[in-house]
């Protein structure tokens, strides 16, 4: 049976961690506050450590789910880090989204020491990693995708290697870009149809199969609607993504005109107070 | 058997008013220029007439499909139109996608003259007219959409009555509004991808079911990503029908800042010669 350890138990990375103890594995996690990871041990009943290097040790797979750029390196380096308790030859699977540059300094860094690293961003959000069903884009190695696929098939619907390393990551970055153009679109949408007096239920029932439809429309029309943010993927974290994919376009030379006027609504929502709100809250701007 | 008239042959009147007579309706068309109508009979074997008023005399139903608020006047009114030629008691039904205030008015023409009225802009685009399975959104009164409804079934996948005379109008604004910042978030997500190296296929299969989905992105990417704009709606109709939104959004206080972004930048298309390009054509735009 394999051992992992999986690093990072926020509200993605808790329940992932379950999904792999549920599926047999034996599962040692660690979480910067250790009450989080008692808490999952309590539920799980899987192992905990005190250090990312401790939950490594022995691992034959080390998943990481945290925040930034910054909280990925606090977690893999120094004496206290994956990679310090990792063995030779361990693999460490990032899901947190994160740059394609950090992917690409995380896998030189492993192989120096003989190690192998995947970046794989997931998305599917709270819900999906809840229920088990997220999709994960990785990038790396084809024949060390092939070691961690069934493992990592306890919380993901569907996987795909999208090449080199640093490819899942930009994989995501399209992935948000593309979100922010529609919801935006959406939102403009709904907000006129209730300034026209249209019936929200009718209007959605009719257009949601064709040209105009969308997950979005399918799943937070109604919810926009009702001016109800609470349903996932957070403004803060969008804000994050976002400034990761900003990043990268400098450096590729993509133009992300609307994209970035988008960045700019959100950012006005945080400043209303909606940083937690989900993505959805850009038509709280236009409910004026 | 229901006698019916069809006004306007263009690329959704023409295989419409052939699915009315496939459908077993007695259909008399007309179109200001006499060679389609002719080209019409001689594929379908329906009557043809040489004003709006002959063809809508003696039928139960006048439908028309043609450009812009004018062109739908120019049908309607005065001694050759619609109104002239059409019986007491009998229905015009718009499909054409016009200002809600022009459905009012006609509406009102209509019941001065003991008529009646539906606006009906169509969804679906060319192929969805060519199958017969548009999406059709209508404004007017019950009992006569209900009188209607068996009849465009013969191209309609599905219709709805949106609410009272205009709602049709104000829905479809909705659908294009959607579009708009819809199709440019995907572009920028797509020319992103190209940037980055991604490989098409692999994205989109892996992004496409999530949250960033859409019917445009199931349809359209993979021409985005080739360049190809020769798959239905054109910008110029595009613009015309934002153009239309935009003027209802003046008088009842919409804000639209992103789809008049995109209105711009389908401008800019227009001045590089993509006239008849389809909507995805924004992506040009950030190719280079």
């Amino acid at each position: 049976m394999k051992k992992v350890a999986f690093i990072g138990l926020g509200v993605m990375g808790y329940p992932m961690a379950g999904h792999l103890l549920t599926a047999g594995y034996q599962v040692c996690v660690y979480n910067r506050s250790t009450e989080k990871a008692q808490k999952w041990q309590q539920e799980f009943g899987g192992d905990m450590a005190l250090t990312p290097a401790l939950a490594a040790k022995d691992c034959d797979i080390v998943f990481c789910c945290v925040g930034n750029d910054d909280d990925v390196r606090d977690v893999v380096y120094g004496d206290n880090g994956i990679l310090a308790g990792l063995s030779e030859g361990g693999i460490l699977v990032d899901h947190s989204t994160a740059s394609a540059e950090l992917a690409r300094e995380l896998a030189q860094a492993a192989k120096a020491q003989g190690k192998h690293f995947l970046d794989a961003p997931v998305s599917g959000g709270q819900a999906g990693a809840e229920n088990g069903v997220l999709t994960i884009m990785l990038g790396g190695e084809q024949a060390i995708y092939d070691q961690i696929k069934p493992v990592i098939a306890a919380y993901a619907q569907f996987s795909q290697l999208m090449g080199e390393v640093g490819s899942g990551q930009l994989a995501k970055m399209v992935n948000q870009i593309c979100i922010a153009g529609l919801v935006q679109g959406l939102s403009e949408g709904i907000a006129f149809a209730e300034k026209a007096g249209l019936d929200g239920n009718k209007l959605i029932e009719t257009i949601a199969k064709g040209a105009a439809g969308s997950w979005q429309m399918e799943n937070r029309s109604k919810t926009m609607f009702a001016g109800e943010y609470d349903f996932g993927f957070a403004v803060d974290w969008m804000r994050k993504d976002l400034g990761i994919a900003f990043a990268e376009a400098d450096k590729n030379g993509a133009n992300l005109p609307v994209t970035k006027i988008v960045d700019g609504y959100y950012q006005q929502v945080q400043e209303n107070g909606g940083n937690r709100w989900d993505t959805s809250s850009l038509i709280s701007l236009l409910k004026k």
